[in-house]
């Protein structure tokens, strides 16, 4: 048995090496990094974290505080049980926003502190299926002029990458079109490319969109519109005539499951620190494997890496840019296009924490 | 124009004159406030609030710190701007929870403060129907003796209420069925009835629920599963043969879409203080008016009792029990089962700041 003894939150502000792009978070100067440690009765820990882009932090801060006042001294293994009694504690002023941020992070390091506590890589715990996972370069590039864009692109491709996401959605359509056309013409037929518009459309403008990419055999184009319409994701499915990725701004299983069983999207693309964490995250992608579809992820590559390791519909890795590679131990490694889950036990992410220390918050 | 000079949050965590109990929220103690003011460039003041059952208030106030900041020196009468403003800088990490809480104090401020500047209550403010609103008790009664139970009606009724919402949810559906019924024999035929389950069935539970109550001529049954299930919802509608409430567990206009145009729901039942403030609110009854539904209400009867006086479809404002009202100069006037919306500028509600401060958190 686990019980927990001590559940410790973190905050830390982290400048990002120069500022990122997208059509609708504007510049993005920073990130914020929200950590829990437990520590169960025999001594062994787990880490979870979370993250933002630079609003709404503290908020998450304080509700894993009210997380460790909830979960002191309960059974760490337990983790279903733990989860619901969180989700529902929380539920008025949570079922989503900070709090399921929070719960995503306390998640996590409970799956991380079972997995420690097993003697296996997260990935094996999970069930196991490949160690070995096809993964992109996530760029957030939106405003690069398209030099800049190509070079950032060669860069990624040195690293070992053989897939390549790009930001869309800037403001004349011709101008996402040209920037399409030029990256595939880039990287040949070979390398898988895919678009992001982050939201920024309504959905006849994302059916146009995605019309006008159709030569640029995409593999997914992701978030054409706001998340808070399946059907509207459902048409741009049906019309637009390219697969559709989206997810990183669902908060629950209930909310992919809307997207899935409504022909709302192709790619189904959780982020473990924010769909609620490893447990949600899991039955979203089985419920994508029960409706024959692949599933890809956002965000927190070092955890998510064991995830899609686990599952047969896995699909391609996002590997992201916020640059937390500089306070972990083992950065994720890449090799010809494929990114590997660590054999170390639990998700094996040691953070620094003495360098980590002058970013508190 | 009234450029904002002043944006400054509260946050009171408020002990109840006796604990409530629902059958998700188990036994409440406290409830939380967090109150915003405004104050413009004339020296006009708005006053928003929003409130917990006694979690994620920390977080609330937090993300009202970061609205003071983002809003600073804003045009307060472009609530719309705002509102988008706002509802864009948080997304990621918001989209709901803490987040939409602050929104909604922070809108509910903005409409106030345009109202006081216009010299014209709230409600002939935005529109303007009728001042004198259908009014219901909605007791948080689900442990009491069926005897209190009674007693606590018949002290609604002296009070003024001609309508009577109780809650549901015991461990057995038969407990459930004896009291909607006691109830309803005590209160004779003409008054009206309502059930709360606070999300507490699956489906089917619902509709065994739903038939069960049948003779109680419920108004509405309202909450009967989880907020994250419009599907099950229209079946509940279409299988259980009573009319369904359902709204204060959502976070959106879109979400309120998905229940009001897939059939799910029959009293939409926004809350001005979470599902995003006065500017939603609005959208969602005219949305309900539209599909030729009416609009009730939860919580925060005070601001309410404007928007459904502003609203041709309203029908009954909810009189909640968390006993603000210590706190406020001029409660809430109820005669003969009707609530009436104040001539006072804004909402007219003014706060004992002085009393409160003793309860600052
Ligand atoms: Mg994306
Ligand atoms: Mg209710």
């Amino acid at each position: 048995m686990a019980r927990l003894r001590s559940i410790t939150p973190g905050y830390y502000r982290i400048e990002l090496p120069e500022p990122l792009s997208d059509s609708t978070h504007g510049t993005i100067t920073h990130f914020e990094l929200i950590t829990v440690r437990l520590v169960d009765a025999d001594g062994r820990e787990g880490v979870g974290y979370t993250y933002t882009v630079g609003r709404n932090g503290a908020a998450v801060a304080s509700v894993l505080a009210e997380i460790a006042e909830i979960a002191a001294g309960e059974e760490a293994n337990d983790v279903e049980r733990l989860w619901h009694r969180l989700w529902w504690a929380l539920h008025y002023g949570g079922r989503g926003g900070a709090t399921v941020f929070a719960i995503s992070a306390f998640d996590i390091a409970l799956w991380d502190l079972k997995a420690v506590r097993a003697d296996l890589p997260l990935w094996r715990l999970l069930g196991g299926y490949d160690a070995r996972v096809p993964v992109y370069a996530g760029g957030i590039d939106l405003d690069l002029p398209l030099d800049a864009l190509l070079r950032q692109t060669d860069g990624n491709l040195a690293k070992g990458f053989r897939a390549i996401k790009m930001k869309v959605g800037r403001p004349r359509l011709h101008e996402d079109a040209e920037r399409v056309k030029a990256m595939r013409a880039h990287l040949g037929p070979d390398i898988p490319l895919m678009a992001d518009a982050n939201m920024r459309w309504s959905v006849d403008e994302a059916i146009r969109a995605a019309r006008a990419f159709r030569d640029a055999d995409l593999t997914w184009l992701e978030e054409p519109t706001i998340p808070d319409d399946p059907a509207g994701h459902a048409r741009i499915v049906r019309e637009g005539g390219v697969p559709i990725a989206a997810g990183e701004n669902l908060r629950s299983l209930w909310e992919f499951k809307l997207y899935i069983a409504g022909g709302g999207v192709t790619f189904p693309e959780p982020d473990v620190t924010n769909c609620g964490g490893v447990t949600p995250f899991m039955k979203i992608a089985h419920l994508a494997e029960a409706f024959n579809l692949p599933v890809t992820s956002h965000g927190a590559h070092d955890v998510t890496v064991h995830l899609l390791a686990a599952c047969p519909n896995r699909s391609y890795l996002e590997a992201h840019g916020f640059g937390l590679d500089r306070y972990i131990a083992e950065p994720l490694r890449i090799e010809e296009g494929v990114a590997v889950a660590p054999e170390r036990p639990g998700h094996g992410i040691a953070f620094d924490w003495r360098g980590l220390e002058a970013l508190r918050e």
